[in-house]
């Protein structure tokens, strides 16, 4: 069978980006395995080294920490409060920071929008030019880098302070110039950003640096940072408690636990409460007109909604056609993205002028449209003056003798959440003309495709939700009589649908619905429309995160296995030479391994000298190694050494240090003598990795990996007597690219066996590419 | 180490419990094998096997299985359709059956209360004497069980016809009868019999056989149907759906996939979509007082709620005494349990006796307190006729004169429903007087706990929701004028501060809350309540349902480790001889282990005639053992089949039988002769089962064996050479019962180390006691 598969070793590069084990045995084990050889009298000798050990057992929080000796005990039980306290006053710090910068993000944005578009325009082209110029990583949502990150993905830079900040400036500017872009997304950056910065106590590249805050040394306690931030964001931005906790629990977070969603629900009731009370000074004081709303953003509570069975249908096709809509949406928006993609590969100077050419366009778009608007008469038993006085209001007079006012105008020169609570609004059925409804989706649908892509930060909720909305509307008008909801209610529906159908979620966007309107008795609609949609759409194409996420690049580990995983062993896809340290290890040898390979992990062996036979002794970080070689932990003669050289390290030399602080073997200067000399590396090894036998199947061995979250997984022979181990799986190896790069027929075919009926066929077709 | 620790071998009990593995290598793996070895002629031969294995892979659902050869994908193509159909449809009737039953449920219950307290008082102690009788498992909420099913532990006949019957039955009369006990505990547990009911293709028993059902071999797939049919059955008590799929997120599910949610949901979506219409039917209709308060049960609305910051401390404290309360509830209740439990083991006369005296003094004290409270004169302001005429109302007469009412009656001789809207309510501040509030809190509490260990089926939910708005308005009258909130809501709050006191769950019990109530803008205050209420309560004792799965001895596997499991490696907690099977082993060896013992799964090892050296081959499941021994696929020697003995087999065979379907070894009759036959149990065995290195520390292999869902954990050496495997971790190894057992030093200090330092002092007073 392995004849027929051309052995290609495409992973070498792929390999370089391994990543360091979520998961490791801490020295711990080491220890107990060293005291079952030491003399009793020893034990008192190796507390220090307890201590050391016991901050290095990533595995499962320091909840479940344990000191060796009981003199620590005291110290112990102070550093286990200091972490427990930490982690909830970070949380509620992230709550707290999140809510404040929603806050008055939203407050900014109200009082700079609405009377100077051409100056807010071109002030937005001043901020673009910030996000190309300063940070890159700013620019778009956010959401599916965080989404990366959670998963297991480091990507460079993505929460830095840096990106805060133009992540902030950026959101703000450019959702007050009306771009047809959101907050949300910019929002969920933000609190993750600040999670994470919070997280690993600062940034030390700016001099703001906690050391009170540096207990959370591993990747599990700084996603659980994250994943409270990036709720917090959804909550800042929607005012929905309730909603951004699912959102984290359904589309952001890889791995939950309850113990985390009682944190993200701790973090998201701080910022439901803190935004209650700085609404509650709001209404009192002078806030502009953010807090119009109070806590619900686009209230349509009617006391009374009744539908009936014979209003179901209308609400299926509007279902069904919001599925196909939002399927469309991602894939448009999914193209536009490679375009502008394919533009900025040729420099900055691109980049800016795609900024200028969609801000002017869509500046051209807002004025110019309205006056295919007919004026139109204003109505006489509303309950607001028309035309509008001010800037918020449904009745924009734009060009219209007085009297009357121009519907069209009253959408598009509004900012987008003005626009969705008038398209939401019950009482405006007679409002709005037909025409300018559909003019007002298009425009909507295609600005905000393009809008997405440019560099500043931009959000694709609201978006999706004004499109949404107005293709609701603009149904509900065709509809008529013929349904007893009113328009208002179909705008919600109509945004339910879109919102199902582009972002693919259920429970979280009902909720979030359901807080945004604080409509409960619409909520079975929103649920069937929901389903509907998603179940449309997601025969079309992906979740519109997931698509970005693949367009970029990202390793993101899927939960379920390709059904030609099944067919694979984990042999068939191990490739590359294995490096493999033995249990002591020359240290020119480490250094030469470590600069010619981009491996993150190693086997350790041990071999006949040291054991009677071959034996896996455990896995070994690079991240530790360089630790080792930095702290030049040599030995003159390969034997292995005491407890006592544990002592020049502190715990925090073996914690996994912050996103880009790492060390890197470049930089270690080692005398000829000092590489000739040995280091022993059994006790800084992991000496129990997961492992799994070389037959098993892919989907299989998938499992273990995706679930427990690793990061490294040893393979090992069926049958021992040879090399203990075969080879070493990453997440690169899982990747469905990856894989069908070495077997390139499982592409042709689901099924393994086309590739034994046509593999000629299979290389004529190559072939003739 | 190993010689300080006695080495008692109470896990042979414990292990007498395991089951079957959850997740298992198919026999593709063993045909991979084998084909390597086959020359390319025999593949078509092969394509009967390979169907045969196609069913045998529950690692992942059938939505991964691949067949192996061409000619059969247009059969798998339409397996495939009838799985994904099947399944959707499965929920679909979940949910149409679930909403059904909730309505006629509720119906029933409103339609029989209030009026004939005695008669059906004892009508309640003739179905008590049914669900004693008959179906022992239906009494309590359920919510235990299928909490402890969902974990991995298949508790016999808890969902069985007959449960479901006397479930329903019994919650109907006992609820209606108005015990302080609640519908939503037996609402789920009903949920999860019909989904289990129909997700095992009917009941054999009783002649219910749908074939076409029979879909879903594996565990997973029942989970997943259970885990429906759980949250269908809170959306139906509560009308909740969103609250439905999050309880059964937070409470109920120990697995959870995002495909699963999309699942749930839909789930309850159907039951809110079916009791909104009957609903609707109800309202025009003729449906007793069902339906009043449409699709919201506890209607709070009111246009204008506002706190400010000094309504925040009145919260604090009802969310902090809140706690303390709830976590006496679970302590109370426990104790209770066990009390009853002790006199239950006396029989079933004593039962009976015990119902009958808990609802006579039920009876006695609804009868008999209402005389302390002082007849007050009927309200001039009030929108209802006051004293209430009829069943349902705020104002009963009792025993008072004319336009008088007596406030303890109007919420004792109500039902629990009501008694909760009559609480909840807003303009009511004044109808209850402060000692009547505090009477009727106190017998709530105590009558709660006295009635939920009785025989009949007893939810938690409602008796802590009334018992809570009790207590919230209890504190909201003594705090008065001092908080903008009035009654009403403090109501709503104390409920939801002794909902989280004693549940201890916070986003599924906000949701539920605010679906009860529909009041969006209390969500913050309820919010903060339940987070401060939970906080306090753990610091006393756990969960309440997990309380009572403790005190039913179910196995339940946390998700986190204990500290000392850190301490320990998996070879510590092995124990006992490990039953090893050959790869091609005799008849009678099989025959003899199987009686002999009672675990579920062997270690299948090759020895040197048939390998090199000794390696492990896999793990067998004693349900397939003992289909080989049924069809009696015995060979004369011990030799290798071939391919063509898969021929006598049909997938079913090896599927995942229902609860308490499997045949037992005692049941199969074998010859002498037959029994000195051999079985070659290569091809049967999962070639490829999880495996730990010896020195893995138990919290490691913890992770693992929870994470994946494992049945079997096969621990091999480090190193090779020895016996190719040390032995078997199961559930129950990782009980910390078992653990405390084989090492009784670590439990009486949280550090291993204590145990080297007070040996003899833990001897001392384990010898005093």
């Amino acid at each position: 069978m392995s004849t027929e598969i051309p052995n290609v070793s495409a992973s070498a590069a792929a390999a370089e980006e391994e990543k360091a084990v979520l998961l490791y045995e801490p020295l711990l084990q080491y220890q107990q395995q060293q005291q079952q050889q030491l003399q009793p009298s020893q034990f008192n000798n190796t507390s220090q080294v307890a201590i050391v050990g016991s901050n290095l057992c990533p595995i499962e929080s320091l909840d479940y920490e344990v000191l060796e000796n009981d003199l620590f005990k005291q110290d112990w039980k102070i550093q286990k409060f200091q972490y427990t306290f930490t982690k909830w006053m970070l949380c509620f710090l992230i709550g707290l920071v999140v809510s404040i910068i929603g806050f008055f993000n939203n407050l900014a944005i109200e009082n700079i929008a609405g009377t100077k578009f051409v100056i807010t325009s071109n002030m937005m082209l001043a901020r673009n030019l910030i996000t190309a110029l300063i940070a890159p990583e700013a620019a778009g949502s956010g959401i599916p880098e965080v989404k990366a990150y959670l998963n297991g993905v480091d990507a460079p830079a993505i929460f830095s302070l840096r990106t805060l900040f133009v992540k902030i400036v950026g959101s703000i500017s450019a959702v007050s110039a009306s771009l047809k872009i959101g907050k949300a997304g910019p929002m969920v950056h933000t609190g993750a950003c600040i999670a994470a910065i919070m997280g690993q106590g600062g940034s030390k590249k700016y001099g703001l640096n906690w050391k009170w805050l540096q207990v959370f040394e591993n990747d599990r306690d700084r996603r659980d940072l994250v994943t409270c931030g990036s709720a917090a964001g959804i909550t800042a931005a929607f005012r929905a408690p309730v909603g951004g906790v699912l959102f984290a629990l359904e589309e952001m977070a890889s791995w939950w636990r309850s113990a985390l969603l009682w944190r993200v629900y701790f973090t998201t009731a701080v910022v439901a409460i803190v935004l209650r009370a700085l609404i509650d000074v709001c209404l009192r004081g002078k806030c502009g007109l953010f807090g119009k709303g109070g806590l619900i953003m686009y209230d349509v509570t009617s006391a009374n909604i009744s539908y009936h069975l014979r209003d179901v249908p209308p609400v299926l096709v509007l279902g069904v056609i919001g599925g196909i809509l939002g399927s469309i949406y991602n894939f448009l928006l999914n193209k536009v993205l490679r375009l502008y993609n394919f533009i900025y590969k040729k420099g900055i100077f691109y980049k800016i002028i795609l900024a200028c050419c969609i801000s002017i366009f869509t500046s051209c778009l807002l004025f110019g449209l309205p006056w295919l608007a007919s004026c139109r008469s204003c109505p006489s038993d509303t309950s607001e003056p028309c035309p509008t006085i001010g800037r918020s209001g449904n009745y924009k007079k734009f060009q219209c003798p007085p009297g009357h006012y121009n519907d069209l105008a009253s959408l598009f020169f509004n900012t987008n959440d003005d626009a969705i609570k008038n398209l939401f609004s019950k009482d405006t059925d007679s409002e709005f003309h037909r025409l300018s409804m559909l003019i007002f989706f298009v425009t909507c649908f295609v600005l905000s495709i393009f809008s997405y892509g440019i560099v500043a930060p931009a959000g694709l909720f609201v978006p999706v939700i004004v499109t949404g909305a107005a293709y609701g509307r603009f149904i509900g008008m065709i509809i008529g009589s013929h349904s007893n909801l009113n328009h208002g209610l179909f705008a919600v529906l109509g945004s339910a649908a879109l919102l199902g159908g582009s972002m693919r979620m259920t429970v979280s966007l009902g909720v979030i619905i359901l807080e945004l309107t604080n409509n409960l008795l619409l909520l079975p609609l929103i649920m069937l429309v929901l389903l509907i949609s998603k179940t449309v759409a997601d025969a079309f194409n992906g979740n519109i995160y997931d698509l970005i996420m693949k367009s970029k690049g990202f390793p993101y580990l899927e939960t379920h296995a390709e059904p030609y995983m099944r067919q694979l062993t984990v042999c068939d896809v191990v490739t590359g030479p294995l490096q493999i340290f033995h249990g002591i290890e020359k240290v020119g040898n480490i250094v030469h391994v470590l600069k010619t390979t981009g491996h993150n992990g190693f086997p350790v062996v041990d071999e006949p000298p040291l054991s009677e036979s071959p034996i896996l002794f455990g896995l070994i970080l690079r991240a530790h190694l360089i630790t080792l070689l930095k702290k030049k932990a040599f030995l003159q003669t390969p034997a292995p050494i005491g407890p006592d050289a544990f002592l020049q390290f502190s715990s925090n030399d073996f914690a996994k240090k912050g996103l880009g602080n790492g060390d890197k073997i470049e930089d270690i200067e080692l005398s000829n003598e000092e590489m000739e000399m040995f280091i022993d590396l059994h006790p800084f090894t992991n000496a129990t990795p997961y492992t799994v036998v070389e037959t098993m199947s892919l989907a299989k061995a998938l499992i273990l990996f995706r679930e427990v979250g690793l990061r490294h997984l040893l393979v090992v022979p069926k049958v021992s007597g040879r090399i203990p181990v075969v080879g070493l799986l990453t997440r690169h190896d899982f990747m469905p690219e990856h894989i069908l790069n070495l077997h390139p027929s499982l592409a042709r075919g689901r099924w393994k066996r086309l590739r034994f009926q046509f593999p000629r066929l299979g290389r004529l077709i190559r072939g003739l590419w």
